[in-house]
């Protein structure tokens, strides 16, 4: 009766891992463009046209800062943290909802003292992150609350 | 610099509930297919080829019995309950996964002591969801296993 590729039914494991779900941790970033994070593609399926992955960002580190044409739809699962949307910095706590417009730079950043994590749901067909130019980081700086945010402050 | 047509930051409220965001409750039904239960869509935008929607069943209630071409994406974000996919009873705890495939018969039941939260991706574009006929009903029911469960024992 069931046509399922993959299980049903997927347990959700001790410090928010999944069964059957590999952990992706992104290798430490010379630009420091993110640091200390890991992603889960939780579903993601030829037949769903939006895909839904977990991110966490250990204590003190930061999601890469980019943009891109596709949006992200993005939901905090676990603790708080500060997101930069634009030029707009946000202090978000768990279950808040953020999302980010096309072509908008952007990062989510951890507490010194917790792990963040959230869902983001993109679209299964999407184009690649731009990652910002020495020019576009210059630009973003010359607000002091962004270069507050990216100080980690 | 941001193009949003609505809130970029959107605060999560007590309960499971959100800013700008629209409870929806289910009108009782007399075919008793469904009981006790809210929807509310946190995201929905012309941009993105998905939506996510919250879904709770109070203590007792239960969603819909039903199924449809499209597939459903779930993450259960409160409480713990079971569900029915196919012809599988699983009990499910917060923050499992679960998958219901295309055109499978899928319920999701709260226990009687406390509300069952969830999260479900869908495709922006999809098919209305079919009820069972009584003829759909008597042969889930010669189950026993799922007679049990929609007898919500």
């Amino acid at each position: 009766m069931t046509k399922t590729r993959k299980a049903t039914h997927r347990r959700a494991q001790r410090d928010y891992r999944w069964e059957d779900v590999e952990l992706l941790p992104y290798k430490e970033d010379g630009r420091a463009l993110f640091k200390s994070i890991t992603r889960q593609t939780l579903f993601a399926d030829p037949e769903l046209h939006g895909e839904l992955r977990y991110f966490e960002v250990a204590p003190g580190g930061y999601s890469t800062l980019e943009r891109h044409e596709h949006m992200h739809a993005v939901l905090i699962l676990r603790g708080r943290g500060h997101c930069l949307v634009g030029n707009e910095v946000r202090r978000v706590e768990t279950r808040d909802l953020v999302t980010v417009p096309a072509v908008t730079w952007h990062q989510f950043r951890a507490t010194a003292d917790e792990p963040l994590g959230f869902l983001c749901m993109v679209n299964a067909t999407r184009d690649k992150p731009q990652l910002p130019s020495p020019e576009d980081l210059a630009e973003l700086q010359a607000d002091p609350a962004i270069a507050a945010f990216l100080q980690g402050e």
